[in-house]
């Protein structure tokens, strides 16, 4: 195993306060360097920066749009940003929501769900796994962790999830396929559940609700899910895990 | 309800040899009209024929590809055809089928098992469902039923089917979503995971073996699917199917 | 095949207006000798009585406790009753439900719903395919039909169904690991996913309201249930189902 | 939270080289007084022992049987041994195996089955949530554990796993049903799937097979799982995970 510090690259970061920045800092604590790929340049470079303050090392690379050419763009720049250390960790946390009646949502939308939430996360896996493959095993036996990130609608249509849905049960198809496939190459895919409210500033701002952000029997906290990704990347080789959910403690399912 | 003879559309029905083909002469001796949706317009106006030598009322639909506008084109050429009866019964049978090592499948392939599996899929739901949406409801109170062929991959990813079941997953939650969100309208819609080989002609070409064909016991019949459906599309608004599965008595599963 | 009448068994027959019954009485009008079992001799004789008097053939088979004793003593008798006959279906439709907090459940309570729920359905089990396993292939390549009731339970544990829930699931694990054993054997073993409340006596007199009474949207009919199980019954060897879930129309899921 | 060191319990201890003495070896490192609970008396001291002369605290608790009345006098015991002590987590890795053809199986083995997979795990959930309904809150805001080792059974039966698959279904069943009546007690309830064969004593006599052994690729280390159980403990009520699966790396699945 190359003594380098090794890289993750996180997929989908946002404006920084959700699951894609939670696990950049921790892995950034834990001595990886930190690639952050999302669309918005501005709040990636933010994020860098926070990171970068904290004594971490992390870049930004902005992509246009989660498509094949950006995606593999960015790992070219990854690459060429640390050429002495490797990939070990990628997580895909990308992701497009439509929730609308069905009658309403266009071909155009239905389109775009699937680009983002399964045909990008193809093309991240893709440039993940040939990365990996090249990897020493590492001390626990893995060549390198893929994670991606579910949700509810992994497992469950619902009324105004048709679209939603359509995407993160095929983003839960390929993470299935690939941990069998990958595994007898010691490559460790896995699919966490994420079932309940993630507290992002999305959502804090659409709720509202300092009593529901204050509560953390009921909703998800970004630092925590992270924990759980952190965990399954040190998972060895002789017990890993495909799939876990994670939720509140109060949440009704 | 309207006492025209009632219309079913099937999506899907390649040389006429597999279930598509097997659903729509079933149906037609039910005394449905049937129109016949496939890319094929030769091996479809064959099929076609062969329905109304039989006695039936079959009219072929060819589509330049799996896709909103044709699909659309197709269903308004339907309702030119027969004026004065009413859509009752919508089959999607279409499928893409890929099966390769991972790091073997392209963005393009991908892109096209996406589109055929799911994105044409919401498209036939959407003309399905909005012309469903007109109709009184049937004796048995429904006003239409929408069935999907599921596979093997609708339930498990596996080492060569990551993109071929990210479809099938993505197909299935399509149809659990719209099961729950047009129950309350009436519309029945269920999906069946055909979980085994297939008699159909291009099986029969690939394995070539005349044992495995004459033996009901290993294989799927077409016309044993299409009875499925027909018994799916006459069960009451009291107690209707959304999934069941289908294999041979000997399958090992 | 034997030319004589075929017998279906149903256990679980409770005062003749729910499942159990419905079945029978769908049965025998398609020319089964009918064998009802339950605890209620009383309830069981009336609803021989009422086959009987629409031109029907069953006999009540009374047991004293769902057990592996009284079941074979009955198993014995059925034989008696029909020398010249053979079992072709066998309903397991027997149920003892618990729905308290966990907290209140005795180990008693426990310990009944697991006798009910899966002991007692091992042993139907046992008579049952060992009856069937002398049977000829019917026309349809089958020996015979065993089917189990399920419900929403048998796939989702809840906050007051831990005790019914055990039970449930394990008579689905119990079904589908019969169903893969003796499928190579021709003996075709299903379970039915009853997603809703069904119309029964009980049930309407605890609801005490017409309109849901009326409302066929919102609540399953036992003879649609039934319908089910003889379409399970008559699937040929090509193409059979284990499972299938039933609800009505407008059933949130 | 009291100040004292907190209790583990665990059930399900064999001969001490699998996965309940895995976990309670590395609890005790932990901090934890291990109580543990098996039938061999004289392994569960060994066990014990170990732990002892590691600087670990553990008391052997042996029962007679895995049934209400030992499991109760055995956490009376417990509380006896240690009154300054709360209890904090509870693993149930309690389990009776049968594999057999259906036909083979006595209705004895059944309901021995049932008893100990089952029927034991409720009496001894019963008696950890009601001990962890006593305790504050800890820093992660939890009042307690409660852990169940699952199988590959738990999730499907097979031809010779009647039996054993009944079982693991209804505890599996268990386990959910507590999870979602719990957890707004803020006690989490889990289950691990060990979809694979773990390196016990017993497997390692019955293999006989030293590259087996040697080879984390393809068997579970007993260690590694019980790291997952500290993982799942350890996890906060804002993230808490109800199922993970574990396997080895080059596992087929």
């Amino acid at each position: 195993m190359s003594s380098a510090r090794p890289i993750i690259v996180v997929a989908g970061v946002g404006n920084g306060s959700g699951t894609g920045a939670a696990t950049a800092r921790l892995f950034a604590k834990e001595g990886y360097r930190v690639a952050l790929i999302a669309r918005n340049a501005d709040h990636l470079k933010n994020t860098a920066a926070g990171i970068t303050a904290a004594g971490g090392e992390a870049v930004p690379f902005p992509v246009q749009a989660y498509d094949a050419a950006s995606l593999t763009s960015a790992f070219n720049s990854i690459k060429s940003q640390w050429p002495d250390s490797v990939l070990r960790v990628a997580v895909w946390n990308a992701a497009h929501g439509v929730w609308k009646p069905f009658l309403q949502i266009t071909d155009e939308e239905v389109t775009e769900a699937l680009n983002t939430n399964v045909r990008a996360a193809f093309a991240f896996s893709r440039l993940a796994i040939t990365a990996f493959k090249e990897n020493d095993l590492s001390e626990i036996g893995k060549r390198g962790a893929l994670i991606f990130t579910g949700a509810t609608a992994s497992l469950r249509g619902n009324t105004t999830t048709s679209a939603f849905a359509a995407g993160k049960f095929g983003l839960r198809a390929l993470s299935q396929s690939l941990n069998k496939e990958f595994g007898k190459d010691n490559i460790h895919v896995s699919h966490a559940i994420i079932d309940g409210g993630i507290l992002t500033d999305r959502v804090r701002e659409r709720r509202n609700d300092p009593n529901w952000e204050a509560n953390e029997d009921v909703r998800l906290s970004p630092e925590s899910i992270a924990k759980s990704y952190l965990y399954l990347t040190n998972q060895d080789r002789s017990a890993w895990t495909w799939e876990l959910d994670l939720r509140p403690a109060h949440e009704k399912w």
